[in-house]
């Protein structure tokens, strides 16, 4: 049984290999009277390229990104939305000579022994470069959210062991990092230039925070709004750990430290991190993602070939040093794509509700 | 767009609120010909029963389960098995005080504000009662494992800041906490006293891991396996953060020191908690969750009422100080829920392959 | 994979088995606030309750429905409403003489072949008692469709050849065979006598009408009104065709005599049965299926056992001469779940376009 | 809610208008390593292009499919694969004098009530070239069915009245009606010619064989195999009825007709169509579907606009006279498309069970 859609209300359907003919998403629920046109999307996929930022590799991406259906006079007609982004430029030839061997940290040994053969040039359908679908859908539900004043933000909070401890939104769309941390920043840079001579990699975790999120959004109890940005972040290659809110300091607060308490004007804290029993509390959602460093590395490591060989591997060629500047606007994609969902899911409860989107009053 | 369903292959839809006539579950997709009676199921509803332990409270509950179908002459017939458990002793009187009052940390807010209207009694459907359906369907889908000699553990690794330094499997069904290192136990029953005894609560880790797990399961590329294992996990109230393998660690870790290097007999670490692309690769899978501390606590606390008139809230009566030992069976039971869904999802495919359950040589 | 689940957004899962312990459906996703209780529910359920009529067997079934969950104070609260159906006044010892052997017409090869085992109870599983369940839920659809003043009629149109030339929904509930044709009905009552006198069985064609279906529900492509209904229908287990509006009739007809043409005030004829595209037109909605011969039948025939030895069968006992006078409420029951799922999934749409439910002027 | 997705494990999500950039489906879950590549798609998607026979149009359609993923070196890897065709030769212009009008018989007003917009070229999705991704991915679906000897046959059993009284297989490729009876075939080209030169046009019947079908597909209780089939079919634009076996004739049997008798080499007769309980029973699957006639038509019609003004329509332009000839592929491909989802969902059990695919003894 496939696993390549994803939402209900709004869902999307990916394909593509990093090496194949082309990646690409079907959106279908999109609700129809959007302004949507492929320069609104092009946007959104062109902060995943890589560009001249220490961590990244020099080669072209061009990723331009086709709108074949669902839009009309430029708006959504309510029909499937596909979207399609031919690859270009992919140089299988490097991957020949390692086409048995598996990549320690990588799918390459899953895939061969869950479906009995693989597309080994540039890991196929494990490649992050699958993500750039998730992005291009993104942008849709970036479209759908405005409409509703939802804004989602995705910065860098720790990469290789440095840490952010500011945030300005403003500033994380000002670098190539996506640090919210001016002084951060340049210490991450530093960080990845010594790792990157190492041939060595190191991860990080990403933030991610909407604003404007009404209450009510999150349908217990097993789609609750945090299991369904669980699942979605976890699903990003990379990803080994989320949590929401407080997350995992929240095991060693007490009750009366981790409780959220409760004004005529909002909560006092934010340790629900904006969800309570799996439903929004109209606060600011807040999601933390851990990102294991890429597993590509010039360093010698062991492994093994199919026929379980012991062999050696130095993977050479253009690799990133982190995965970090390519996954914060997935992790932006991915939680807009969850409220997008669960948004619409709430509609078509809300005729038999008094729901107020914002149920506080104002100070 | 309603969301008490979990799995594609095996499908559970659970019901029922705290103080409601009775909570359920209807499991769709179990194979035919599995031995399965009531008292297969009771043994694992029983683990989460409070009993004698410090952290737990001396009320009653039977939870007694019902089978009330698709089980004939001692084994499953392949049709859908209804679990039903009545609710006894639920004494709803204690709720009346506080039925326009918002609980701070609870989903009374969330729930009115969803719905327009909430059942208050014992905290309706978002009571961590409701867990008790999942356990009795966990009982179904642990038949399945065994089958395929699959087994899943689940213990309490940090108690209010107690962390257990030693994986005694043997050890955590020999005490009510579910500790698996006997020298932290005696730590954390004090810890609980301790605050027990101000009236506050506290939260904890709890560490899952699944052995004989086949390499192949997992769908990419949203149904990873961690994927839904993240939110299986995310969808149990008191959870707010999921990691796999080293999990926040690995956002720390180089490339090189991260990465599971693969020999002919197996993998030399295990960093990535037995998931490489989203897909088993037949290691253990190892999965930890935070805890939050149990919102009722008898300290006053600030809230609201329904009017959003300013309030103050103290929770008296029985209350659990910690969440740890009920959630534990909870925990053990979500995880084998999605292995057997991906277990049965898997077998779809496996006509097709030359799929090896282990992949690698004995030693 | 299992197949007990139906609809999206107004979703049921049934169980039980005829001679188990219990029947039950499982509602997810009914809006709340609406005014639910057991009579309510009941009262649909009594109709397709053997009585005195011509066709229907003597013994009691009570069939008493139990509201487990989902309602609070008399009102839907958006959580699961559990309905459950205990098995009273089961013999199952008439059916231990024919255990191994396959009455035709039925189930019990395939059910066999399938699963490897079956319940033969009965019928287990796939007797016509598993529609009880879906008679309950359909009468909270009913709840939810009175909210939008949408109304469904079933009727039968034809039985053991006998036609009804006129329809007269106030006739319809006063007679045991849902006949809306006065003078029909005697003739209907003859043949079911003479029929049930030779210990043969026929069977007959059940309309089903919708009115005050607003214009716009329905999911092109495949999700399509008129395709969900033709699932649902036939699903029925003594269900061998659907057609919607003019039907197999079409196939016969011109364009220039099947085209509903347009005016102002509405369609002046209505082949389409209310359906274009996939999509309610605001006209009736209007489909017809054909119910097969109910199988069981006191006529010797040819059979074999599981062993496929070759065995005669006189299937003996209380049985139906027709399943007409049972099926007309199941039929009612499904179109009602049908509209009330599509009628929320264009909820979830509605606040994007400028949905006016009835889209003509009046005259 | 969205519904351009088909299928559970064998699944197809389409998108694409007719006067659109293209058309296109992603099938998701076909198991890894069947050999495929366009040519062979092709060969399947040429079948519903319009040539040179009396009732179709003398545009010139490419329909030239391109496999973009899911398949390396020749053979499919189980991950996504999408087809995409683009459209040519596409002129709008056509539909801009009627582009707010409502054309009789058509979706353009159902559309356009449910969306609040609509795209006119062509009736954009609700057009019958949305069939032609349908007949692409049944292509891979008929690859997966023959590597389990698994056949369906579609053809034409009446056209405008007149009706084909023999069945041969083998003459249905050879005539562009895809008529079983070549001396019906005779009349139905006649028929096609006179309804042509009137400006009118006509339906039929459309038959499909299954062979080789295991016993045991189909989930009841909903998703039995003929719900899924009634549902695959009835969500073709033009079907307006489906039937099962001897269908509709079979609420005039008797039980004692009806009835399929067993013996140890099969049934004796076939009214079941190949389906009891909603599992198949290793015999023939017979269904039938009524295609309405098409609906644009040169004689004048009167209708609406937007507004509802009262307006007369006369359709010119490039015309089928009959949906038949293209409709026959699609059905072909609907029915492969339910079987292969069906025999991945029974894959799934089978380990469980004792599972003969075919359980008569040959005589």
């Amino acid at each position: 049984m496939p696993g390549n859609t994803l939402g209900q209300a709004f869902r999307i359907t990916t394909f593509g290999e990093s090496h194949g003919r082309a990646l690409g998403v079907v959106i279908d629920g999109c609700p129809p009277g959007l302004e949507l046109d492929e320069a609104y999307i092009q946007e959104e996929l062109d902060k995943r390229r890589p560009g001249k930022a220490l961590g990244e590799t020099p080669r072209k991406e061009k990723d331009r990104v086709h709108l074949l259906s669902g839009v009309f006079e430029g708006r959504t007609t309510g029909t499937p939305i596909a979207l399609l982004i031919y690859n270009e430029d992919a140089r299988s030839s490097a991957y020949e000579t390692i086409k048995d061997i598996f990549r320690p940290g990588h799918g390459d040994c899953t895939y061969f022994w869950k479906y009995g053969l693989r597309d080994w040039r540039g890991g196929g359908r494990s490649s992050g470069r699958e993500t750039a679908a998730r992005v291009a859908a993104g942008a849709v539900a970036k479209r759908l959210l405005e409409t509703w004043n939802i804004e989602v933000h995705a910065y860098t909070v720790a990469l290789g062991g440095v840490k952010a401890s500011k945030r300005d939104l403003s500033f994380i769309y000002q670098n190539r990092l996506f640090c919210p941390d001016p002084e951060a920043l340049s210490k991450m840079e530093e960080r990845i230039k010594e790792i990157r001579a190492k041939g060595d990699s190191i991860g990080g975790v990403v933030e991610i925070v909407a604003q404007g999120v009404p209450a009510g959004l999150g349908e217990p109890v097993f789609d609750k709004l945090d299991a369904d940005l669980a699942k979605a972040l976890m699903s990003i290659g990379a990803v080994k750990g989320v949590e929401i809110g407080a997350g995992f300091a929240a095991a060693e607060l007490l009750g009366s430290e981790n409780n959220d308490e409760i004004t005529p004007h909002g909560f006092k804290t934010n340790n629900a991190g904006g969800i309570l029993a799996g439903i929004s509390n109209g606060d600011e959602i807040i999601c933390r993602v851990a990102v294991k460093p890429i597993p590509s590395i010039s360093k010698e490591q062991e492994t093994v070939d199919e026929r379980l060989n012991p062999r050696k591997i130095k993977i050479g060629g253009r690799h990133d040093a982190s995965a970090i500047p390519r996954i914060v606007p997935v992790c932006q994609a991915m939680v807009r794509l969850v409220l997008a969902d669960h948004l619409l899911r709430q509609l078509s409860l809300s005729p038999f509700t008094k729901w107020t989107k914002y149920p506080f009053s104002e100070k």
